[in-house]
């Protein structure tokens, strides 16, 4: 008789494809018990289904767990506070959901008394990173396993052949329907395509890749007319003027705004971008809704803000986008800089008047400005423009 | 018999319109020699007609200068190597060719001797510290007459009206043509749209105020491709690849991208921005070429220049727009910046290769990389995570 | 019969001395009723002498305010958690007393019906902005009147001569003791000294200008030994070792530290700065107390911060010394600015412990830091650097 | 007869230690052909004993490369032009001298054909980092053997006793002095402390710790008085005025700035500092002529610079400390921004006037400025102050 001690339980997150059915069989073959843990934060997927198969394949326990609305409320509202966008383009949808998923994935280990958690992601990208630093940061004395990142493991599994032969040899249901040749990754916020076919930057993407928006070729001529009613800036109202349709929770608000936003065609970007891991990869992200909030909270932040206030936070943003996005999520320096967001719309909180002062800015009103001010402004601020062209001497072009 | 002794010789920024028509002749009546300078910064104007109209009305000397080869290369070919935008948005438009203006006009007031200049700009807005600001930088003696800041003139002259009724009495043609409710900047770049019914930022603009771009509802539905070719940061040939047309000076190819950008409604955007001079006001602006030379050049400085370098060069950046926007074209601090513009571009001009490395970055090649380092990489940066919310005890939401 | 309508009423900052008593005495003739308002903020000086001066020159009211503790609490202290330095090099000294003065100053002009404010401040100088700033915030629709920018003012007082005949005219009691050859502000944070001889920034501070600090070459051989307690990035209680002197008050605390910093000459500093009005000046300070809680908080910060959270805390630093120095005391970026610094400290305040790790830090002794995983962190930070140099060839030398 | 084939050669960093000793033997034991570097960067070290060590242990060839006056030139004076200080306190001596040494270990593999370099730096500190990534920069391709990482050498030689034994084994000369009970490392710039009894922050550092320095309480009362001439934000030339000493060439120049500095018992600072790693760690260090260099250069720059270049270039510096510190010295972003370095100085380089006007801000003369604009100035930029405020209601004191 052969008494297999078990080398401890995992929380694997489970995604229900061929990978992480792999994984989970192979992290048993270990010697570990599994439970395999399903976040839903709006892709599109079959949960039940995946529920059986992990059961199926041996999982201790399963857990399927329905994050949309803490999805959007704790982690894309934090973002389009800050005006999130890295490299001045990618809106951060992957980055924003790691730490949603690890977050839940830590409390279930903890509360399941697991000393591991596992994930499927590869050794060369992002989300290793953002999975990790949560886990660490959340519960330090955890051990985590990453398979790809483990000879034993990625000398095995060198393409996606030996995973399909893996799984016919134990059991693991096969896709049937032939594979995409990139990879994509789906939540609320956005899809991301990458690798394969695409990571050849020249290589145009399929129109038939995109499956939130619409090809702007395709897209209404007519214009839907939203209003967004923002407080403490996030979203607390949107209503389509046209069709008098409104939504007031923050996942119906959101889903809408990729509903209307993925109609017209809103928020596609194709880019090369900086990893942290030092390498640049080629991305393409539809993020119909994030577009949308990211315009029209710009436009209320510059509406309601101090020019000086905002000019701070405007740095601050960026630096916390380029947190967020190397998976700094939940780091000392993240909840420092997520004070500021907060704060910053106590302006607007105590009155319902913006900044904006009509009389001051008219034209054709004086009001209480007296314009003979503005020579004495621009002359002071010449004085050392001045001195310095005077040691200069004239120089009419910028060299 | 009386004798008027001159003032001096002024040098005008003459635009032929009414304000400056008024302008021009409420100088002569205080004393000066007036000479018209009016600059053709690729605005819709009949040059020749303005000529004739500074000539009539007692301008001792008229300059057309055609600066539009010079604004494209020396102002608007730096702003796209910054990828220069003001408060996330406005590309800049007017701001770049204010100092474009006032440079040629300190070189005719140097060479004619003149030791005034002058402008019809607003008491509340920006382009007066601009114009300024340049003026007394490279012309630090200069004297500066600002009507609109001048008591005697801006009481005197409190609308249109009284602007109306002097010219009729001082023999100045009036326009025929009923004013826009809003007043309107134009160049190359650029046509910017404010004040007026405009001033209320909840007014929609009217459909018929775009003159660069077409309606996006009207724009075609079959886009057209362009090839960019970059050197330095900045463009040096633009192809049509279904037309195979192909544009290689610089005017040729600004000009080219804002008939085609025009065509397709790119660059409209209708904001709230923050003036130097402390006052929030709203402006319409169509930037088309500009708009396609900034998301071009955004993706060419991602995929061509190190992460690192390009973080830094981002905030370089966003100082260098407010630099422009406020009027310090001609500052050290400016001249400082621009250093590193030229600069960055080196690493792409020795080498046709870019920094991306589609081995290194491929999921299915492991190249010259060692998934195995991405553990301790990891590792290493949640020592410091660790140690905080070791110290902290858990807590699994971001408050 | 004479009847003299007044102008209204003016709060006068009196400072006892020729100057301001001329002015008292000249916004009189003016025809303004004046209240004179001395602020006690630890400088040296007779304040009941101070008061009958104020009264038998016609002030209707005189006001002494005793600020020495609210200066401390209030203005000081959120310098010091701050870091406060301006340009590298100076403390701050006089941009954060100015302020202070200037929030009572407010309170008497309204609590009294005042509309008008004045100061005695130049018309070169920083400290003319940092008080009108501060009241035009605090008290919008005030009036300042700063009598050395009115030219009728200016041009009658040309120098300390006509100064003392208006004086000795008006009954003005004018100093007996010669006038040093340079001008100085005191309070209790620091003394400062320029113009006259100081003005040529190659001539050396006689020795005898100090007031608050010994001459270090004077100043004893043996050290006193103190230790501060910070709570929340202040201060709560100084101790001398040796001598087991303690003091727990913020004013006591900084007015020991003074005595204790100066009697060992510490915190002269003899500058350049750039003033905001964009010239370049030469002053002369002695900040004792301020320059030992400076280097006293540094360290503790290092200490007890995490490394990110203390490097964003260090260019806000920075941006808040500038707004400080340029009197945005009371602006709403100032107020933002705040907000972290608070923040910062609740690491500490929840925890005795720092977040210094002594077994993760020793050499000896392995804890729970794999030396292995410090391969993989230079492996992935080399990625880039390896693509970057690769692409560039060898070079041995930074040019 | 055993043929062991060679695995490879090895360029090591040695010191003459016992440490780097130990590996030089075990490297040979581990099959590399074993090549002995030792730099001296103006340490106090017998280099030619340490050749007969290195010979005598076996290594193949041996290179001892006088490395002083590149380190000051290349090194030490680009720190002095970006006033490089890390955390606010640290003049980053053993930062920049790590990248010297390196630079010419990989010139040595390279022409020696040695695909490996080694180093004794142990696997928590900075050191390891700043060796390695500069090596990757320079020679892609080479391997790098760090003992203190590797599992069997490490867990081999767990502490000092256990190298003595190897070395008694192996005939490695063994230290007859006692060791101190700290580590020490030395150049020209500085020499630190670290680990041993001063782990424990609180413990104060013996007396007779300083090498360099003398103690303040014994340094002489009278000063010496240096006159430094810098040239493109390096110094030049150093004179004694009292003594009419002068150095002139850079290795002669710091060195005497080390003598007279360290006589004065300038530069002594026990700090804890964030390691790149993520952990605190407590270092003393002495870096007398260094600091008298900051200080020199801080005051000529703020003296002969435009206020806004030096914000900006006070930022980049910042920036330029942490890579440094981080290792980052051979990186483009680190290339990028010496750019700035040598362009700042340009202004001054044309002229041997400062941008200081004595009679601009002397407050007798009145010269080229109107004191009625600062006024306007003021009021310009109180706008924005008056509508925050005016929307907030009074409110006197910052919460």
């Amino acid at each position: 008789m052969t008494c297999i001690m078990s080398k401890g339980t995992v929380v694997l997150a489970y995604s229900g494809g061929l990978d992480t059915s792999c994984i989970l069989v192979w992290l048993k073959e270990q010697g570990y018990n599994v439970i395999a843990y399903l976040a839903n934060i709006g892709q599109d997927e079959d949960f039940e289904a995946a529920r059986k198969k992990a059961e199926s394949l041996g999982a201790k326990k399963v857990f399927i767990e329905d994050l949309r609305s803490q999805f959007v409320e704790d982690f894309i509202w934090p973002a389009v506070q800050a005006n999130a966008v890295y490299e001045d383009r990618y809106p951060l949808g992957t980055a924003v959901a790691r730490p949603c998923i690890a977050h839940r994935q830590v409390e279930i280990a903890r509360r399941e008394g697991a000393q591991f958690v596992s994930h499927g992601a590869t050794g060369k990208g992002n989300d290793q990173i953002r999975f990790e630093l949560t886990c660490y940061a959340l519960y330090p004395e955890v051990k985590i396993i990453a398979p790809w990142r483990i000879p034993e493991f990625y000398n095995r599994f060198r393409g996606r052949t030996d995973l399909m032969e893996y799984a016919q040899k134990h059991g693991i249901p096969v896709p049937v329907t032939p594979r995409a040749p990139w990879s994509m990754d789906a939540n609320l916020m956005h899809i991301s395509y990458e690798s394969g076919i695409l990571e050849n930057p020249k290589s145009h993407a399929p129109a038939d890749l995109y499956l939130m928006t619409k090809n702007p070729e395709d897209s209404p001529n007519e214009p839907d007319v939203l209003e967004i009613e923002f407080k403490n800036g996030v979203p607390v109202r949107v209503t389509n003027v046209k069709e008098s349709t409104s939504k007031d929770t923050p996942l119906d608000i959101f889903s809408y705004l990729n509903e209307i936003g993925g109609k017209h065609g809103v928020g596609r970007i194709d880019i090369v971008e900086n990893r942290f891991i030092g390498m640049k990869s080629r991305g393409i992200y539809e993020t119909p809704g994030g577009t949308v909030l990211l315009k029209a909270h710009l436009d209320i932040e510059t509406f309601t803000m101090d020019k000086e206030v905002r000019r701070i936070k405007q740095g601050l943003g960026i630096r916390f986008s380029e947190l967020v996005y190397n998976g700094f999520w939940d780091s000392p320096e993240c909840d420092f800089l997520s004070v500021f967001k907060g704060q910053v719309y106590i302006l607007g909180r105590e009155s319902s008047k913006s900044l904006y002062n009509e009389e001051l800015v008219s034209m054709d009103v004086q009001g209480d400005y007296d314009p003979c001010d503005a020579s004495g402004f621009i002359r002071i601020n010449a004085v050392r423009l001045r001195e310095h062209h005077r040691l200069q001497g004239f120089s009419g072009t910028k060299k």
